[in-house]
């Protein structure tokens, strides 16, 4: 057990992807010779596309899941968010309770989800940070994950060994795992992820108000900065929406700081307090979270050591089977 | 004169670049091999190494100066804007009538300065809309320019014999030219330019603020978002505060956009109009200037065809020598 992505035994026999688009669908090609894996997507199209490309693909949700209920397949929600509360009443209906995780970009709010709408699933949310302004089945690759971070949720309740099963899953991609509360997650995400599809919106609205001559004269910092304003429409505001409250804050803090940068140039014409600040923000990502060193979690407090491997900036490397439970590789920061 | 980079027998003899940094030396370095090129720097270090690297490098500022003067060169200067007013005094005292350009990246402030300071010189404003997060002699390169748009300033006393002497430069390093008035360029790069390292920072700021959760989980969307956040902040700085009236007006549309975004969201969760709008801007960016056909321009009115031109995200590919001045030819949107 001593590369990353080693997953020991833990790995579920069998794989059930709801929704084939570019999450899922690339969940599906990167698990493809790992493990057992099948999927269903309510759009013809789409299963005609997989089938073509050798993917065992379902179009009856219900026979779906009594497949994943008698095989004890792990269950993945990778539809839309929107999707998540139809899809979760026929599991409370269908196979109430099915190991069940989720790839949606926000957390807390789909936790909040499963516990009214299928509450005896062993469901353990995850993320993987992972994307292109492109999407759809088509779209998807096998190395979409690889090196990425995926953040698997964890509450005082979860069972390990429930989320040993999603984290092993998430590590047969080429995935970085990172333990996180959803309301964490939530949050993180909003200022890293969100935010960032925000002001890509906002530049490439005011950029185009210069005209034919300012685009003509865009660069690679207006190119970069405005890429993902390119991704569809109505996935940035699945994403954002679904986040507002985390968002928001997310939001206010940018305004606050273009705000007082705005009155401060326009005052005595320096920039220098937001210049030294988002250089240095910017630095403190690029230096990373310092030298790594491998750790080994077990015990009855495991769930607790997860999430200060995730707080810390550290990463799960691996998952086996202990006596006592699952045993966890894990890189840690040493200045963490 | 068929092919892009053509500027027939247009190329001054001699360029005397004034400052051997990142634009500067990468300007020396690009046209080695088309003309005769000599420099200055005030830093005993930057002599050192441009020299080592084969550059005609000099010392005293009045001696590259007179030397221009006598060589019939075109002088550019590609130091810091702050250090143009004793540059500009050393021109009028020591070689007044020198046909002179600039590389700044703002444009109106710099035209003011030189009517100011060197009203003899026969000045055309320039600014390759080119550059990387480095700086100095070391991070220059021959093909910086290539494929970049080179802005060169018009008003209507400039000499057209001026203006393509500093066309047929910006040409020679690979770059295509596009004409504006300089108030409209500082307009242009505001929303296209000084804007995204604002916003850059700012993101740099919000998404460090959320800690070591938030950077570990940062992906593509943070990293494209924040790159120019890497810039030196005095580099910064220097671009940004310069051009200060025409950034606040573009700071001002960012901040009425984020917040009126914000208040949708915190109203209604809809981020739809700042999602359907910037979209479509980036879209109109990628779709760029359409079908571009080859006109050739000359004449009386050549300056305003030329800013025709640039205002319709056409650009200039050559220029030569007719009877009654510059013949340009150049690439003109058919739907601009």
């Amino acid at each position: 057990m001593a590369t990353t992505g080693d997953n020991g035994d833990l790995l579920p026999g069998g794989i059930c992807v709801l929704g084939l688009g570019l999450i899922g669908g690339s969940l599906v090609r990167a698990l493809d010779s790992r493990t057992t894996t099948f999927g269903w997507s309510p759009s013809e199209g789409t299963r005609t596309a997989a089938a073509a490309d050798g993917v065992d693909v379902l179009g009856d949700l219900d026979a779906a899941l009594e497949r994943a209920d008698a095989t004890g397949a792990l269950t993945v929600l990778a539809g839309p968010v929107t999707s998540f509360p139809s899809v979760l009443r026929r599991i409370d209906a269908v196979a109430p309770t099915l190991a069940l995780t989720d790839v949606a970009s926000v957390k807390a709010p789909v936790e909040t989800q499963v516990a009214e709408l299928a509450p005896q699933a062993r469901f353990v949310g995850s993320h993987p940070m992972a994307g292109t302004a492109q999407s759809g089945w088509a779209a998807g690759s096998a190395d979409l994950f690889t090196d990425a971070a995926w953040v698997t949720t964890l509450t005082e309740d979860t069972d390990p060994a429930d989320w040993a099963a999603v984290a092993a899953m998430a590590l047969a991609t080429g995935a970085r795992v990172v333990p996180a509360e959803a309301l964490a997650h939530d949050e993180a995400v909003a200022r890293v992820s969100h935010l960032p599809h925000l002001l890509a919106l906002v530049l490439a609205q005011v950029g185009a108000a210069g005209g034919t001559l300012a685009l003509s004269l865009a660069a690679s910092s207006f190119r970069d900065g405005t890429r993902v304003a390119g991704t569809r429409p109505e996935l940035i505001r699945a994403m954002c929406e679904t986040n507002r409250d985390s968002l928001l804050d997310a939001v206010d803090d940018a305004l606050g700081i273009l705000g007082v940068a705005r009155g401060s140039l326009a005052s005595t014409g320096s920039l220098a307090k937001l210049a030294e600040a988002g250089h240095a923000g910017r630095m403190r990502y690029d230096a990373g979270p310092g030298t790594l060193v491998p750790v080994t979690l077990q015990g009855a407090d495991l769930i607790e050591q997860l999430l200060s491997i995730g707080a810390a900036g550290g990463h799960v490397t691996g998952v086996g089977a202990g006596a006592g439970g699952p045993v966890v590789r894990a890189h840690f920061p040493t200045d963490g």
